[in-house]
């Protein structure tokens, strides 16, 4: 491994179903705000205390993000060309409704000052809660015990609570507690780093309402640009020796001041609920539907809240878990991936994933190729729903993929954003995204990877088909037939998902990607116009399409060209990949990874070194179209010339390297990947989680270890045990079944929990499962 | 010819030694105030009306430059990486010291009021003076006469001159002038043309001091970010019935008001002489100085300024001037370029040529490549010592060449911005910027052809040679010797000229011209050794230079890759090139050109397409290395499928087509060149002129037409005589010698004119040239 990481002891200590923090480090403030994030999908809390932060600065990012929430932001090039995208989308920081302030007497809870007798902070996965624990002694002398819970609503995601229960100590007297709702909220600055911060400068959200009570209160805003609506309302119920209720009421914040005349043994408890409800068109009702909604929860009470919220993940769980025996840190690892990529996927079909979720502010909280190509599948196996929502976010953009296709002076089809939040392209730097033109293939695989894990030939006739054509379209419009590669259709001009090579002609990864795409909406146009003929006429006449063009897609994909060197026997990144210098990252010094921190991007262009697999992921995604003998050609070549530089790196080369036998490096490489959040390798946890590295890391044991392949009808596996494990489990849902996989040193079976029998393949040996076989 | 141009009438009438507009419309106004700008390469004042302007908004620019007096504009780029520029430069429009503003009792004269009855503005070539001549009925029905004449004075760089004439008509009574020096200026605000404005906001310059009395007045400023200091003076003279002098003062403008006891008929007077001077680093005495500069010129009177201007330009046009008999617009175009070419240069080797000369705000007032391969060779023949000076401008910014190639990542050598004024990179779009390495082989080429001309050696090794050798270093930083390309040494990932395509692997023209950069560099050391060893001695030790790392450039100029397709025997503009597919230009809607404005960068990269000649550039400039058939094949593949969007191209097209006998072509070529900003054939003049296009024409005609090359120590000619024309005549400067050249009906003469005997080649035949052969 060339990358720079921070591979030693674990952060957080083995628990397999829980994050704990024993001590409270505030150089690694930062880092925990992220791992301690909870969200819905919909609405993220960053891990934030809720009394503030009182560190120094730059430890702390206050973060409260809503899914498909932005402001945009003008896009000012210092040189502009034709067809730049004008403004770009921001996920908001909006207001803050964590706030809790505790007061003995006159001292104010701070985790800076006085002292930390006891602390414990414990993300639970099975319950989807966040305690914090502690004993603190103030500067005075007063000892109070802490004891906070927190949960976001997995089945009202609209909601979010913190229960906060204080207890005098060594004390009697005034305790007081200030609950608040702070809309004075900005998000990050830009600074050196490309991929964290926007270019959004000041306060994005004005306050239009406010409204506070002795129960509560509510603020009613208004982004300036986007005009989208956002209520915000909580409701606060105390337990306590209540003496005194105050209200504040100040420009950009509501709070409310409980005072107790606490005694030393008694608990006093604040319930706080809170409800963020968002409009993009209308704010009539906005704000009472929030105090509705947070009321509600107040009345069902803390206790149903956590219920819920037990149950909906005690069914999550019980498709998605991965059950390791033999290595707790990486179970705890699998665990933490999996409850984050629930915690930050849109649900609703018209949101989706962040490149970092809801947990920070990397990326602007911009959507990309990753939800296709390493989320979907994870969403596929354990919610199907889901993956069809994250899908139908596409379907619900495709007029703007219509609109950007012409505004780069495409003629006709459908290109999507490189990054977007709304639909619309944001990236600002073409040669890394609008020339990413794979992002058209990586959707329709997801497409087609959907429609042969669930059979759901509705979506694909509904939405998905509208989608296929379209951006199929794309590959005419850029690429042509050329009489001097044997009349093979060459697509010039691309950038592949390998960032550190740009604008190059016939990237492997791009017109395999194509050439699948092509095949796969030539497909579906002979299955929607022999089972859905009207569809497929109406479809047909709104997109103006016809058997002529279908028949030169099938004759574009047919000649497709495929760069190949017959020296090397492997596949040629691009037409001119292999004829550049090799970089020579033996003698790179660590400090100097990622290069696209220290390089100029000519310097790195310049040469044979990659930031991330681009032939080797192909050869993964369609692996049932190449040998084993050329994924093993392939896969010695790049990976010594690749450093690893994005996070989506590793768990690729270890699915390859688990295919072609290369167990440990498999391993080696999965070890990067499960944990690269939880043991921060990267050092910028901080900024947010790697969602689809957390994805990659499932796809590692599912796709990698076990051999899951789907294809063409087939369901096979071909699996292995790793060496440091004793055992491991997972279900697969499969066209209407559940199939528990166990892997052992007894060997592998496979259990039909759900659904009719079925043929499978083990190894390239017929199983057939039924519900009573074991 | 692809591109649309506006090539029908001439705007101004063919007059041999002046530009003569005839009627005042305010739609031209923008463009008119580009053409009858005056300059002498220090100061520029764009033809403004010394009244201002009263028209819509958008009709005037207001421009008043001094070369090298820039402020520094944050770069903020929408997404960054490593080793991007943070601040760009542009050249400041500063203090307005043309205001003169001439009132009849109440009413201001204004263009836009009352009534011209005749008006005439000349541009005086010959003399180097702008007039204004008219009579204006005001609004009340006041006759007025008035007679202007500016100059900016070539022989003191610092100072501009105003003759001011009123004459009452039909009436006696307060005749008012008001002159002033305006500081409350700005820079043109960027719009959507890359080529146009800055993202400067706001006024860039502070005033410090002033200073007015009834004789005139100062003005000291300073930059806000750069903070060079600028100090400007008037001095006015009167001569008429005076009734009053009152000085005004404004935070940002001083002025002073003459009123007059005007008689009809009889003619009141304002002389206005300003001095503009500039300082970096203190501002000690600067004001002093200015109005020091400004009284002696007002004591030495106008028409001193006027014969001095005379002088001066009488010795320019002496040896820079071409003849040329049959065709007076060709002959107007020719001299109107020359004379704005004068206007344009930097004389004093700290500053150089703008993209736009003086005249305009297009390109921030940047230098290019274009100094070197299109500007330098023809001051090398008008003015050896102005094109010594631009070279040396070179020199000095040859630290900052230095850092920048570390600043991207390189170990060692120089990198010359691709586009600066102080120096320092100024480029925010690499693929079409810093990836132009050719830059320094660019710089090279005009050394040697400096040093070819002139025999000057002292610059060579003085100056020369330290930059050849530092820039020399890039190649083999950026380039290596390819095992898979038969060991020959390969430049990847560059821009070469032509600006439609980017980021490509061996372009034609950056190769060959690497490859000669690095002949030139060993051949300058082994001269140096020989002629010069303590100097050499020193030089290596400064640089860390050894014998060794010489025969290591001549290895890789041996062995330079020169992309060539044999089928089509052609050279490829680069590797990928000839793979692309053609644009089909037929079918292109004239209105879309230049593409660049009307399609994303992707699809013009993506086909083979030329904004300008790439290889037929080479071809021209080392036009020994190649055969006249070599060269016809590569024009006609490459004419086809060049728009000329940039104004850099008809010229070498011209050039070219002269050299294979295509002598219909390079008269249509160069008529696109000669009057390209006369006519305004681009639309654009508004903007500035376009100075490589102007030095462009005069290379047709002695490259072109005449057939001029010097290499290896023999020049030598080609000439034939355009259809149109009876004759043309120019003077070539050659090694001390002056050689006029006749080229007629009869045949070309060769008469030397200066200078000791010399053999040269005439079509291949050698001639003897003395002193007294004719």
């Amino acid at each position: 491994m060339k990358r720079k990481q921070n591979k030693g002891q674990p952060i957080y200590p083995p628990h397999e179903w829980e994050i704990v923090e024993e001590q409270f480090l505030p150089v690694y403030n930062l880092r925990n705000e992220t791992i301690f994030t909870l969200g819905n999908g919909y609405l993220g809390l960053r891990g934030n205390f809720e009394e503030g932060d009182a560190g120094l600065a730059g430890t702390s990012v206050e973060g409260t993000y809503i899914n498909g929430f932005y402001e945009t932001v003008e896009l000012k090039y210092p040189e502009i060309a034709y067809g730049y995208p004008e403004t770009s989308q921001t996920m908001l920081n909006v207001t803050n409704g964590k706030v809790i302030k505790l007061y003995l007497e006159d001292e104010e809870f701070q985790m800076f000052s006085g002292e930390l007798l006891t602390y414990q902070r414990r993300l639970d996965l099975r319950n989807g809660v966040l305690h914090r624990d502690l004993v603190w002694r103030s500067p005075a002398g007063r000892e109070v015990k802490v004891a906070i819970t927190r949960l976001v609503s997995f089945t009202n995601k609209h909601v979010a609570a913190i229960a906060y229960e204080v207890t005098p100590l060594n004390f009697s007297g005034k305790v007081r507690l200030f609950s608040a709702l702070d809309g004075d909220v900005q998000n990050l600055q830009a600074g050196t780093d490309p991929r964290v911060g926007s270019h959004l400068t000041g306060r994005a959200l004005e306050v239009l309402a406010q409204n506070v009570n002795d129960e509560g209160g509510a603020l009613l805003q208004q982004t300036k640009k986007t005009g989208f609506y956002l209520a915000c309302a909580m409701r606060n119920q105390v337990e306590g020796p209540l003496t005194q209720v105050q209200t504040e009421r100040l420009p950009l914040k509501v709070g409310v001041s409980y005072e107790f005349a606490g005694e030393a043994g008694q608990a006093i408890r604040l319930y706080k609920y809170l409800a963020y409800v968002t409009a993009k068109d209308g704010a009539s009702d906005l704000c009472p539907k929030a105090e509705s909604l947070a009321w509600q929860a107040g009345k069902a009470g803390f206790t149903r809240l956590q219920q819920d919220q037990q149950d909906y993940l005690a069914a999550f769980w019980a498709q998605a878990d991965i059950e390791i025996k033999g290595d707790p840190l990486v179970q705890q690892g699998l665990r933490f991936n999996a409850f984050h990529l629930l915690q930050a996927v849109g649900k609703d079909g018209v949101t989706n994933i962040g490149a970092k979720g809801l947990t920070g502010e990397g990326y602007e909280g911009h959507y990309f190729w990753d939800t296709e190509i390493y989320m979907i599948p994870f969403f596929i196996n354990s919610n199907p729903a889901i993956s069809k929502a994250l899908l139908t976010y596409r379907y619900h953009t495709l007029d703007q993929a219509r609109k950007r296709a012409l505004a780069i002076g495409l003629t006709r089809g459908a290109l999507y954003p490189w990054r977007t939040i709304g639909g619309d392209e944001c990236s600002a730097f073409f040669p890394a995204g609008t020339a990413q033109y794979h992002i058209n293939a990586d959707i329709a695989y997801a497409i087609q990877k959907y429609v042969e894990f669930t059979g759901d030939r509705e979506f694909l006739f509904t939405y998905g088909a509208e989608i296929l054509f379209e951006t199929a379209r794309l590959w005419l419009e850029i690429g042509a037939f050329n009489p001097r590669k044997d009349n093979r259709f060459c697509i010039n001009v691309v950038t592949g998902p390998d960032e550190y090579t740009a604008l190059v002609d016939n990237n492997f990864y791009t017109n395999l990607m194509a050439r699948e795409h092509l095949k796969y909406a030539v497909q579906t146009a002979a299955w929607m116009e022999a089972e859905a003929s009207a569809e497929y006429q109406n479809l047909c006449a709104k997109i103006g399409l016809d058997a002529e063009e279908i028949a030169l897609w099938r004759r574009v994909a047919e000649h497709m060209y495929l760069p190949y060197d017959p020296g090397l026997k492997i596949y040629a990144q691009d037409d001119t990949f292999l004829d550049k210098p090799v970089w020579d990252l033996a003698t790179t010094p660590p400090e100097k990874f990622p290069l696209l921190l220290h390089y100029h991007p000519l310097l790195i262009y310049r040469a044979q070194v990659c930031k991330q697999p681009d032939v080797l992921l192909a050869l993964f995604l369609l692996s049932a179209q190449f040998t084993t003998a050329e994924k093993k050609r392939n896969y010695d070549y790049y990976e010594r010339i690749t450093t690893h530089d994005s996070s989506l790196s590793p768990s690729i080369f270890s699915i390859v390297a688990s295919e072609i036998g290369y167990h440990d490096k498999a391993y080696d490489y999965f070890t990067s990947t499960v944990r690269l959040d939880l043991d921060d390798y990267n050092g910028n946890t901080k900024d947010g989680l790697h969602m689809a590295c957390m994805a990659g890391s499932w796809l590692c044991v599912v796709y990698g270890f076990a051999g899951m392949r789907a294809a063409n009808g087939v369901l096979s596996f071909a699996p292995y045990l790793p060496e440091a494990w004793q055992e491991y489990r997972f279900n697969v849902a499969y066209q209407g079944r559940i199939i528990h996989v166990v892997v052992n040193k007894e060997g592998t079976s496979y259990q039909l929990r759900e659904g009719e029998s079925l043929v499978i393949f083990h190894h390239q040996e017929k199983r057939v499962l039924t519900t009573k076989c074991e």
